[in-house]
C-alpha cells in the first residue's frame, strides 16, 4: 500500500503526543489516560520506529523508586517485543508548580538545584534505554514582566546548567547530544532562547559546544512568524540539525500543535524538500497533539495522518527535484550561480577592485532588467506538490 | 530646561530618517527632498551629537566622481561647523532594482561582486569621515518562494562576502566593526538572518568574530513578536552588542518606524534601563520615519520627541532602580538569588548527587507555594514609568 | 490617599479571575482555591463595587440542587454583608468535555439543547442577584479544520439560540442584555465571531437586536492586532457598547490576561480617555488572570493594580482633554472639522457637483502640503500619560 | 488542455496588479510601465474574462479631459475587440499626497469633498463601460496615533460619503453596488473598517444597506490573522458577498498580495470550495502583486497561475465533495446534525425547560466521550486537495 510508513522512514512519537488528554487553559480533559506500554503497541502497528518521553510522562511525578522500576521494565518489555527504539528523551522542567519560574533560570537556587538533579535522573534512564539525543525545553526560563528576570543573569545560570550537564555526560560516557528546543512565547510571556537562531548563538558560549545542537519544532518558529525550511537551513549550515519536531500551525496565535501537514503546507514540502535532500540523518520526529475533539480512534487516525502525509511530501519533493523541467526552471532563475563563489579562488580585495568589470564598466540597468523567473519556478513546485 | 539633549546623549539619527519624503507601498512622496546639510544642522540645534548615512542617501546613486567629492565636501563642512560626528554608515544595497534578488546573497554572481564593490566604496568614506561602526543591513537577501534561494549556499555567500570585507578593513587598518541588522521580513517575503538570535549565531562563523557584532532594531524585533530587551540583552551577554536602532512598532505588521516611545512604551522603558544600567556604551540611534501626514515642522517635532522620550525615560529607570521600595520587592522576588550561581565553586556532578538537600529531602510543594511578588514590582515599575 | 478605588468608580471583577488556579497547557494549579465568600469581601475591601461569575465559578458543576441553594445563599450573604452588586453573569460552555466542539453551535444536537438550559438557569440566577447584563463568550464555537464545521449552518444556530434566549428573558421580563464577547481563537483553531466588528455584524440579523451588545475584551481584540480603541469607538458608534472587559496582552500571541496596564499601556491610556470621555456608564470590569507564578497576596496586588492604572489613567486622560495647549494642537490638527459634516444641510450630488470650488478649482497640491501636525499632539499626549 | 481557463470560469485582474512596476517602501520599480490596452490583450489571451481598474491606474491623475477621453477611447476598444468586460471599478483614493490622512475621513474638509467628486467622476465611467460592482478600499482612512482621529466623527463622516453616493447611484440609475473593502493596517498604522466582520457592521447602519456589500480580500483578513474562508462564509450568510479579491499570503506581516494558492495553500482549497459549493456568483478577481524580481514574462506567468490554482482547487473541492468516503464521514462527524435545527418547530422556552431528556436526564458523560472524527475528515480533505 502507498504511504504506508515503515521503521526505515525513522518515524518517531513523543509518548505525550498521543498520549495527551487533552485539558487546555478553558477545558477539561476529554481523553483518559493512555498507558504508555500501549502507546508503543499501537505507534509500532502503524508504522513507527521510535518513541520518546520526558521522564513524567512514562514515571508519574513522585513515584516512588519500587514503583519508577515497575513502569521502566513494563516500557522496556514492550520496546522489546515490538522492537520499537527510544531515539530520545527529555525531561518535564515545567508541569510541577515548582517550576513555574523556571527551572535552570529559576530565580530560586533551590529550584536551579533540583531542576539539575531531574534532569540528571532521567539522562541516566535516557542513557540506559539507548537514546542518542537529549531535548532540552525551557518552557518555564522567562517571565511575564521586566524586572522579574535579569536576563544577562539567567543566561549565565542556562549557560552553567548545560556547561554542568555536558560534564556530566561526559564523565558517564554517555553516547547523548543535547538538543536544544527553543519557543518564543507561552507558556511564558517570554520565553528566553526564542528562536533557532538564539538557541545556536547561545550554543557557542557553551564550554562543550560539540555536545549540542537544536530541536527546533515547526510550530515555535511559526509562532514567531518565521520561515520553518529557513531556520533549519541555518542550523544545518552550522551542523547543529540534530533532532526536529514536525507538527502544523496555522500563523501566529497560541502554540496548536496541529498534525504535520495541517497548517501552512507549503511549508511542509519544502521542510520534507531539505530535510531528504539536505543530508538530515536523525528521527523523523512527530510533536503534536489530536485535537481534544477527538477520541482514541482520531488519536490514531491523526497519527497516521502525520506519516501519511511526510511520505506524500517526499514523494512529491522527490518527484520536482527530479524534473527535468524544474532543474532547467533552476538554472534559469540562476541557482547554479548561488552555488558558486562570488570571489575567485584567493581574490583579494586589491584584485577585485582592479577589476573594473565588477563596478566601473558594470552596466547595473541592463543587471536590473534581468527577471528572475521566481514565479515559473514556484508553479512548478506547486503543481508538483498537488500532484498535477 | 529638562529633558533638553545634549551631545553627551550621543543620540543620532539617520539621513534618510528625517530625509524620508513619505513614498509608502500606496502613495507617493508627501515632502520635498532634504538637504543632507540641512539635516545635519536642525539635528545639531536639537541636540543631536551624530547623523548616520547610506551611501545613497549623501551622494545619489551615479553621481559621477567630480560631483560626489562636492557632496562630500558640503557634508563635511557641515560636520565640522556643528560639530556633528559621523558613528556610523552604511550601505544602500536595496533600492536599486539591481538588487531587487539580493546583493551579497544574489543569485546572480555580478550583483554580488557590484555589491562587495559598492559597500567598499562607502566603507572608504565610513572611515574618511571617522565612523567606528559599519551597520550591514540585507534587506534584500531572502525571498517569496521555496526554491528561489537555497538558504545554506546563500548563508555561504554571505559568509564569504562578510570574511571579505573585514579582511579589506583590516588591510587597510580601518578602526571600524561590523553590525548586522537582522530583520525578519519586508521587503522580501523572508529576510536571511532573521532575528538577533540568527545573527548572532552566523557571526560565530565568520572568520574574524572579533570584527562584528549586532545592530538590533526596536520594530525589527517586534516584527517576530520578539521582546527587544530580551534580545539586546542575550546581545550584550554574547559581548556583540555594538549600535542599535531606536524606534516604535505597533506589533506584528508592517515596518513602521514610529518615533522612539511610540508602540510598546513599556518595552521602550525596559530598553532604556537595560542600556543605561548595563553599560551600553554606543550610540542611542533613532532609525525611524516622520509619517507622511507631517511636513517639516512635524518632521522635527517627531526628531525631537525620540530624544525628550528617551530623556524621560532615562530618568524614570534611574528612579526605579534607585528606589529602596523597588531594591526590597527584587530581593522578595529573590533577583539576588538568580545572580548567584546554581553550583558551589568547583562543585562536581558527583557531589551534586551526593547532596540529598537537592533532591531526596527536598521539599518541592513547600517550594512551589512560594509567590514571587512578581506582579507588584512590576506595578512599583509602572508607577515610576509614569511618575506617580 | 490618592488613585484609592470607590463602589463610585464602578470597578468589577470575575470570580475567575482572582479565582484563576494558574492551570495552564503545560503546568499544574499553582494556587489552592478561593472561596467565592472570600473573594467578595477581598474585592470590597480593595474598593470594587461589583463581582461578576459563571455559573460553575459559584455552583461547582454536577452540584445537586441542596447544595446548589446553599452555594447561592452563602454568596448572598456576601454581597449583602459588603454591599457588592452583581453587574453581570455569564455561563461556563467552555469547560465539560461536553462542549469540546462547542454549545449553540456543536454539531451534536443534543449539546445544543443541552447548551441552551445550562445558560437559562443561570440567567434566571444572574436575574436573581439583580444582574443586568448577560455575557456570552462562545469560546468554543470553531474549529480547528476546514470541514469540521459548515460555518453558515453554524451561523443559524447561534442565531436560532440567541434569539431564543431573547425570547425567554423577553417572557421571563428579565431586566437584561446580552452582551456577546469576541475572540480570534484560543482555545479553538478559530473560533466564529472572531472580532468586534463580526459580532455587531451578527447581532443586525437577530430578532431582537435590541437586547443585544458586545463585550470587547482587549486581550481579545489585540489576538488579532486590531487597535482596540478603535473597536470600542465603533461599538459606541452602534450603539452596542454595554459591557466589556479591561485587561492586558502583550501583542499577537496566547491570550495572557495580565493586569490591565501591562501590555500596550499607550492603548489602554487611549481606552480610558475614551470610555470617560464617550459617555461609557457600564461597569469598568477586569477580565484578568494573575500569573501563576504569584501567590494569594500577589493575587490582591495584582486586582489592586488594575482598579490604581485606571485611576492612573483617567487622571492623565483628563489632564490632556483640558490643558489648552493640546485643544489648540487639536485644532491645529482639524479634528474640529471631522467633527463637522462633509455636506453643506441638504447637499445634494447636483449641488456638489456644480460648486467647481470643490474639484475643477481646487488646488490639490497646495492642500497636500498641508502637515498634520499629528507627532506634536501625539508628543503631548506621550507627556500627559508620562506625567512630565 | 487542463486547467485552461476561459471566459465562463469568470477570472477578472485588476489593471494595477500586472501592471504593479514593482517599487516597494525600500525600493524603486523594477519594471517599465505597461500600456493598459496590452494588459487586456495579454489576460484575454491567457483566458481572463474581465479587467477592473482605479480611475488613476487607467487615466493617469492630472490629465485633461481630451486626454482623458483618448484614454478611455483606446481602453473600449480593447474591450470590444477582446471581448473583455469590466466587472467592477474603484478608485484611487490613496496615492496622491492629498489623502495622506484619508479621503472621506480626512480631517480637512475639502479634500474630503474633493475625494467625493473624485469617486462621483469615476462612478460614471464605471457605470458607462458596465461595470456592476463599484470597490471602495479606505486605505487612508486611519491613524497612527491615539488623538489623530475621533473615531465615531471619522465613522459619521465615512457613513455620510457612503449615503451620498448611493444617492448619487440611485439618483443617476446606474445598476452598480458598492462593495467596502477592510484591511486591518498599511498603509495607516490602524485603517478604519479593519475586518469584513466591521464592515458588515457598518454597512448595516446605513441609509441604503441594499446597495452595499463586502470585498474581502485574502490576504487582508489573514493579515489579521482571520481565517478567510470564515470570514467569507458571514458575509455569505449575511447577504453581502458581491465581489472579492483573490491572492495569497504568508502570515502576519506586511501586505504580500502574493498570487492565489501561494501563502495558505490549505485555506485556499476551503475558499474555492466555499465560493464554489455556496453559490457565489460573481467574478473571481485576482488582486496580487507579481513580486519585483520577475520581469513581463514572471507577471504573465504569476497571473496564469493565479487561474491555474484555482481550476486546480476547483477540480479538488468537488472531488472531495463527490466522494460517499467523505460524504460518510461528513455525517460521522454529525454535520448533518448542525444542519438541523436545534429547536423543534416553534418549540418555546416553556416547552424546553419541560423537556427532561433535554438537561435533567441527559448523560452529559457519555455525550462527552463521543469523538467527532475531525481528523480523519481533515486527513480525508488532504487527500483530495494533493490528488492521492
Amino acid at each position: 500500500m502507498k504511504y504506508q510508513p515503515t521503521p526505515d522512514d525513522k518515524f518517531s512519537f513523543g509518548l505525550w503526543t498521543v498520549g495527551w488528554l487533552g485539558r487546555d487553559p478553558f477545558g477539561e480533559a476529554t481523553r483518559t489516560p493512555l498507558d504508555p506500554v500501549e502507546a508503543v503497541g499501537r505507534l509500532s502497528e502503524l508504522g513507527a520506529y521510535g518513541i520518546t518521553f520526558h521522564d513524567d510522562d512514562l514515571i508519574p511525578f513522585g513515584t516512588s523508586q519500587a514503583e519508577r522500576e515497575a513502569h521502566v521494565k513494563r516500557f522496556r518489555q514492550a520496546l522489546e517485543s515490538t522492537g520499537m527504539t527510544v531515539p530520545m528523551a527529555t525531561t518535564n522542567l515545567f508541569s510541577h508548580p515548582v517550576f513555574k519560574d523556571g527551572a535552570f533560570t529559576a530565580n530560586d537556587r533551590d529550584v536551579r538545584r533540583y531542576a539539575l538533579r531531574k534532569t540528571m535522573r532521567n539522562i541516566d534512564l535516557a542513557a540506559e534505554l539507548g537514546a542518542r539525543t537529549y531535548v532540552a525545553w525551557g518552557g518555564r526560563e522567562g517571565a511575564e514582566s521586566g524586572a522579574a528576570k535579569d536576563v544577562r543573569a539567567a543566561l549565565d545560570r542556562m549557560k552553567e546548567a548545560f556547561d554542568f550537564l555536558a560534564q556530566y555526560v561526559t564523565e558517564q560516557g554517555y553516547g547523548l547530544r543535547f538538543a536544544i528546543e527553543p519557543k518564543p512565547n507561552e507558556p511564558r510571556g517570554d520565553i528566553l532562547l526564542p528562536t533557532v537562531g538564539h538557541a545556536l548563538a547561545f550554543i557557542d558560549r557553551l564550554e562543550r559546544p560539540e555536545l549540542f545542537g537544536v530541536n527546533p519544532e515547526v510550530g515555535h518558529e511559526q509562532m514567531a512568524g518565521l520561515n520553518f525550511p529557513h531556520g533549519i537551513a541555518q542550523a544545518m549550515w552550522s551542523g547543529k540539525l540534530i533532532h526536529l519536531d514536525l507538527n502544523g500551525q496555522s500563523g501566529i496565535k497560541y502554540d496548536q500543535d496541529l498534525r504535520f501537514g495541517a497548517g501552512d503546507l507549503r511549508s511542509a514540502f519544502w521542510t520534507v524538500d531539505l530535510l531528504e535532500s539536505g543530508g538530515y540523518e536523525g528521527p523523523r520526529h512527530f510533536d503534536f497533539k489530536p485535537p481534544r475533539t477527538e477520541d482514541y480512534d482520531g488519536v490514531w487516525a491523526s497519527a497516521a495522518g502525520c506519516m501519511r502525509n511526510y511520505l506524500i511530501l517526499r514523494e512529491r519533493a522527490a518527484a520536482f527535484r527530479a524534473d527535468p523541467a524544474v532543474q532547467e526552471a533552476l538554472r534559469t532563475s540562476r541557482l547554479d550561480q548561488l552555488a558558486r563563489p562570488t570571489l575567485g579562488e584567493g581574490e583579494t580585495p586589491a584584485q577585485l577592485l582592479a577589476d573594473t568589470a565588477v563596478f566601473e564598466e558594470f552596466d547595473v540597468d541592463a543587471a536590473a532588467e534581468r527577471g528572475m523567473a521566481f514565479e515559473r519556478l514556484d508553479q512548478l513546485a506547486m503543481d508538483h506538490l498537488l500532484g498535477v
